[in-house]
């Protein structure tokens, strides 16, 4: 391997590790499922030996918490750069595009289904998931007061509503892909931008 | 047993078990996974033997099946409904309030995030659950057709693209639900019909 090549620093080789155990863990819950993918067989897929990955992860909800984290770090990307563009509709309806193909792609969906699963029988796994989203929810409110610029103002309950329904478009459409593989991106893309901007501006 | 004490006909007594049958098969695909769960822990649940079982359903994919037929019959009841209403636009914002309240039924979406992660692996599976969409996908969009009399007609793939974002906003706020515990029914519920109407008409 590379890093045993040239000189890495020890931090970042545990950090790779770390994100290859992940990427490891990621598809083996896709493929089996929460539940049949046991340390072992991540540690397999990993590469690594089973006490090696308990070096950096305590059990599979370990996992699943990392998961999510890097989940939000991808999405406060996305949030970041919607709250600092000069005109946040705009932004809206033009990253919808990008938005959406992440929403179809099976590869990220199916661990998402997974989770979202395994969220509504472990209570953990559901706090992990809520927590996340609070963080994410708070700066999508934002994101709607900034793109009604020149609107009245929404009352807290309104804009609470209105930000659960556009991540509930975009969630939705990546259970869709699953039962209508004839999806047609073309044609959603603006009805969907249409869609938006009525639930961000209406 | 009651069945054993009055007058039943053989075919209804076979009809009551198959449902005994799914609803314990319900149960331990939301609490345990697909997977995880065994044609033991079925019959278990159930009350009944294995073999016993095994003669209503050959597998757990035979199980699945006749869930999604439950499930699609439960849907044509709506789809008629909507479909003879004398006011369609009228009758589809009516209905929104119980779509939502079956979308946020916990019980009933997390047996459906289980079916779809493992759709999302299990081509079999994949296929039961599109072959049932292809049948309500095709009288969604006859109801949005019907729903907009007076205006211009729609390109195939324009009302194909409306009927895919009204299904995803319902699937997507099963799994919305799931990460925010907090969501606020009333609030949504305006916005959601508004969007309904929006996705139908502009």
């Amino acid at each position: 391997m590379c890093a045993q090549l040239i000189d890495i620093p020890e931090i970042d080789k545990a950090e790779a590790r770390r994100l290859q155990v992940l990427d490891a863990a990621a598809t083996c819950f896709r493929v089996a499922g929460f539940h049949a993918a046991s340390m072992a067989s991540i540690a397999k897929a990993a590469g690594m030996s089973v006490g090696h990955i308990y070096h950096y992860f305590d059990n599979k909800e370990a996992i699943i918490s990392a998961i999510i984290d890097r989940e939000q770090h991808k999405q406060l990307q996305v949030i970041h750069m919607l709250l600092h563009a000069e005109n946040t509709i705009a932004a809206l309806i033009e990253h919808a595009a990008e938005g959406l193909a992440d929403s179809l792609d099976l590869s990220n969906s199916a661990l998402n289904f997974e989770m979202i699963a395994e969220a509504s029988r472990n209570p953990k796994v559901a706090e992990m998931l809520q927590a996340s989203n609070r963080v994410l929810h708070e700066f999508g409110k934002d994101i709607i007061t900034k793109a009604r610029q020149g609107l009245p103002a929404l009352s807290e309950a309104d804009n609470d509503a209105r930000c659960d329904l556009i991540i509930s478009l975009f969630n939705g459409l990546s259970m869709r892909a699953i039962s209508n593989p004839d999806l047609d991106t073309e044609a959603i893309l603006p009805a969907l931008q249409r869609t938006i901007v009525q639930i961000v501006r209406s």
